[in-house]
């Protein structure tokens, strides 16, 4: 919901004082709105678009060389006065006539047209351009009863394109009506928006449900239906806006996948992939697309896509320079490099080993106990994102999966190579850190791979995987530096490395002290409830987890007894 | 919350795979991330920054010249692995060496650098800088503990503009080491966000509450406070971020009022507005500000604002050009005019009337009946707000305060001036079109102003005033298009107007006339509850509407009874 505001009675007052601030160099604010903050040629047509306001960045934002010369700013998506329609068409209008073009809303069709009528009596030869874009509003042979969405940036693209090439103001109208003419849009939304000061939404949408064709101030749709997944959706987009395609034209077209406000940039970019191949799947060509926020409602969730239809002309003005507050097209005076030729990057895999009889033995064990781990943590992954979601981000199980998937993967691939079972463990923990990500991918991957050059390709006594795991703790530790205390799996991983080195040290066989070992580990990762995360880590309130363990102790433990399980059973 | 996705596992590369088609010509997929699509020179240094995804545009909407050279996509929120950043760094090396830069959270930190290390190991001179802006998440002299939030966006920004002018790699390293230096952030939050697929936030702020401070995916930060009005958070943010300003340099600033995704622009504008005015009253000098969203957090609620304290060569590379698929910055090829003189638009007042001394007498009467109507509407306010609200946006009621208000006044202005009802009527009609806005606004002043053309300046008989009102409601409905039974304000001005005519044809006075229209009108406008708005008008599912009377007919109503009252006081 719109959570900022001094007044809300002032709302667009103040919103307009703080765009015209931070864009002083390319708008001037006058009654009623802004203009340009540099002069014309003369002769040039004046292209002045508005409405309401609360759809940034339309309409102020995109007034500058290329676009608008001026937009009339109402109050939220209320449409400005005939008076203000009026001031800042005066203000805008050079020699070449003014063309105001905004959505085709009641409001707007009455302020404007009383506008044109009082310039037009002034001498200024005024025209107005509605924008109809919105196919869900009406039926396709009453266009004229259809609203303005997205679409309205299309046209007054084209307009203000037109009007910056030296088209008369008969040619800049002519071409506006055929950009409106040749322009659709189908828009779903998910949740209403909050007018400033209120408390409730504008209008709902049904959780779980998305109101298809819904305006984008709440204006009645054409269905309600459940929400989809982004292909779906993109789905159907694409097949509405189709069926309204010209039967002419080179298939050729312009499109704007817009956000209206909470529905963000990633979700777009899910989208358009789907909606990109639906429409070359289909055989149209896509000229520049826009896939962002370009008219939005305040804080409203949903999504539209726009099609323009192109033939030359269009083509031309669509993809024709713009230098706006909000929006920027064309040649920036650096030269763009010739195109480059991607390198190939890809790594180089693990190389033959050379490893004796018993160091391939004992990598088999250490492929079979990676594989014991990977098991143990499939089973436990939705335990893990449970304790983990208590202060995290819930992805623990999922990056354990992950990452000990990967890493069986590489050893298993390392141990058929000859390696013994130092080279195994390099591999895998060089495949769990780059695959898992995050942080706990990594801190495995190096502890794993320590341990690995420690241990060596031969068999290793008792002795020399203890020194391994100590080797492992350090990497580990020294990377992620977190102490014994913070709430880490070093909190398990720290006791278990002591006991077993105590353990070995006074002479007891690996298989014996690494039960013991876990049993204690067990204890400590159960004991991290008692903790509170440090500062400084990703995770909210640190309070928040105290009661619950620490998912990376946990995680650690149960690797920990899922090898020595496998252990146990080489010694039987 | 995140609505929109295929498979929540596949979010980062079905995003990645969207944002790559849309800017095809701009950037190249290669493993683990983006990298240009256009060579540079050789010996330049390559600026590769990265961290985990949900924070569009940055990072991969950066990557372009007088920019970054590649950026490194991890999962949502999670860092990307060593080999990701791997990948990405020697796909996007040229022969100057790299540079990585990234928020410095312990994921990237460990990732990064061992990436680092193995780039160093193969022969490309590698370095890392990690952004430490986010003044909430640890004390002024442990600042590498700080967090990097839109902090980022000025590193990454000074860096990229330091490579593209030639700087060699120490070069480079060292002054966006220096960048970050100079560059401060305090943020709040108002809002978590969700993750694809999650039905709940990531983390919850209570609402009416903000948490200071807190991270971008909702780490701890140093106090939670009552949501502010804008203003005073502006002033929160701004003392925040000048209490650990240099005492040496310019007072020149590069500043950054950054949104997190549902906040939205005009919500920041409105912020802007006051915090550019404490910057500037406390002495700084604002360079090149950006108010939009930069740095996000998928749709959380929040803002925060950056400082960078330029000196000359901060200065130099904050303004250097820049062409991203996401942010563009210089100068385009086609050449800004001159400054534009802003014209004088003022509409001229009312002119001198002459009115006779009985016109003048009945000028007093209207002025009187237009003062009663703003008083009935002020007292009805909030109700025409709430039956407005059931089917509408609510803000009938302030509309007819605003109108009958500046009704009032012109026509008190143009009383005293001289004219008659005729002259004051159209001036009343012309300042509530111009000043209340919106549809109700422009039809009423209409409606005034024909009326008042019909009267004309002398003493009005009973006749007169009837075909007065005729001529109201035809420029009405002229105007409006409604036609009866639509639920809007003529279906109660149609019932007066015919009922008036008829009392008056049978020879009523005007008073009594006048009384019983109004009484019709009134059952008429409680009548509207019936009826269901038609399509097209700017309101949500029509059936919600059915049961609570229309506000404009209501207001109507209310307006024709007040003046009845007066009328009735001047026969007395």
């Amino acid at each position: 919901m719109t959570k900022l505001f001094d007044d809300p009675e002032r709302f667009s007052d103040d919103m307009l004082a703080g765009f015209l601030d931070a864009y002083a160099g390319r708008v001037t604010g006058v009654p009623g709105g802004v203009v340009r903050a540099t002069e014309t040629p003369p002769g040039k047509v004046a292209v002045v678009v508005g409405g309401g306001s609360g759809h940034y960045p339309a309409f102020c934002g995109v007034v500058g060389p290329g676009f608008a010369d001026g937009a009339v700013v109402g109050n939220i998506f209320t449409s400005p006065s005939t008076q203000e329609a009026y001031e800042v068409g005066r203000a805008a209008a050079n020699t070449g006539g003014l063309l105001f073009s905004t959505g085709n809303y009641a409001g707007d069709v009455m302020n404007f047209t009383l506008a044109q009528q009082r310039l037009q009596a002034e001498g200024i030869d005024t025209r107005v351009v509605f924008v109809t874009d919105d196919i869900a509003s009406a039926p396709a042979d009453e266009t004229h009863r259809r609203r303005g969405i997205a679409g309205d940036f299309v046209v007054f693209k084209v307009a203000g394109a037109a009007a910056e090439a030296g088209y008369d103001l008969d040619d800049v109208e002519r071409v506006a009506r055929h950009a409106n003419d040749r322009t659709r849009t189908l828009g779903v939304a998910f949740a209403g928006c909050t007018m400033p000061g209120a408390t409730e939404p504008l209008f709902d949408v049904a959780p779980g449900t998305m109101g298809v064709g819904l305006g984008i101030h709440g204006e009645p749709g054409i269905a309600e239906a459940e929400l989809p997944r982004a292909a779906d959706l993109a789905q159907r987009l694409v097949a509405g806006v189709l069926a309204e395609a010209p039967a002419d034209g080179d298939r050729r077209i312009g499109v704007i996948l817009n956000g209206l406000g909470a529905t963000k940039y990633e979700e777009l970019f899910v989208v358009w992939r789907t909606a990109a191949k639906l429409l070359r799947d289909a055989g149209w060509t896509i000229v520049d697309p826009e896939v962002g926020e370009l008219v939005t409602s305040l804080d409203m969730a949903g999504c539209s896509l726009t099609l323009v239809f192109l033939d030359e002309e269009l083509e031309r003005l669509w993809r024709a320079p713009a230098d706006t507050p909000a929006y920027r097209k064309g040649a920036l005076t650096q030269v763009d490099g010739p195109r480059r030729t991607t390198a190939d990057t890809s790594a180089g895999g693990v190389g033959q080993g050379s490893a004796d009889e018993e160091g391939r033995a004992v990598a088999a064990v250490v492929v079979a106990a990676l594989d014991a781990m990977a098991d143990t943590v499939a089973a436990a992954e939705q335990e893990l994102g449970r304790i983990d979601a208590v202060a995290g981000d819930g992805d623990h199980g999922r990056g354990m999966v992950r990452g000990t998937r990967s890493a069986v993967e590489a050893a298993r691939t390392a141990a058929e190579a000859g390696h013994g079972p130092g080279g195994v463990l390099v591999a895998a923990g060089d495949a769990w850190a780059a695959k898992a990500g995050g942080t706990s991918g990594v801190l495995w991957g190096a502890a794993l791979a320590a341990l690995g050059r420690a241990v060596g390709d031969s068999r290793p006594d008792a002795t020399t995987v203890a020194a391994g795991v100590r080797a492992g703790y350090t990497a580990l530790t020294t990377l992620g530096g977190a102490k014994p205390g913070d709430k880490t799996m070093i909190d398990a991983l720290l006791p278990f490395t002591e006991t077993l080195e105590t353990a070995v040290a006074a002479g007891s066989p690996l298989t014996d002290a690494w039960a013991t070992a876990v049993d204690v580990a067990t204890t400590a990762a159960a004991d991290t409830a008692q903790l509170r995360p440090q500062v400084g880590r990703a995770r909210p309130l640190a309070e928040k987890s105290i009661g619950t363990p620490d998912a990376g102790a946990t995680s650690m433990a149960l690797c920990l007894r899922a090898v020595g399980t496998v252990l146990e059973g080489k010694q039987q």
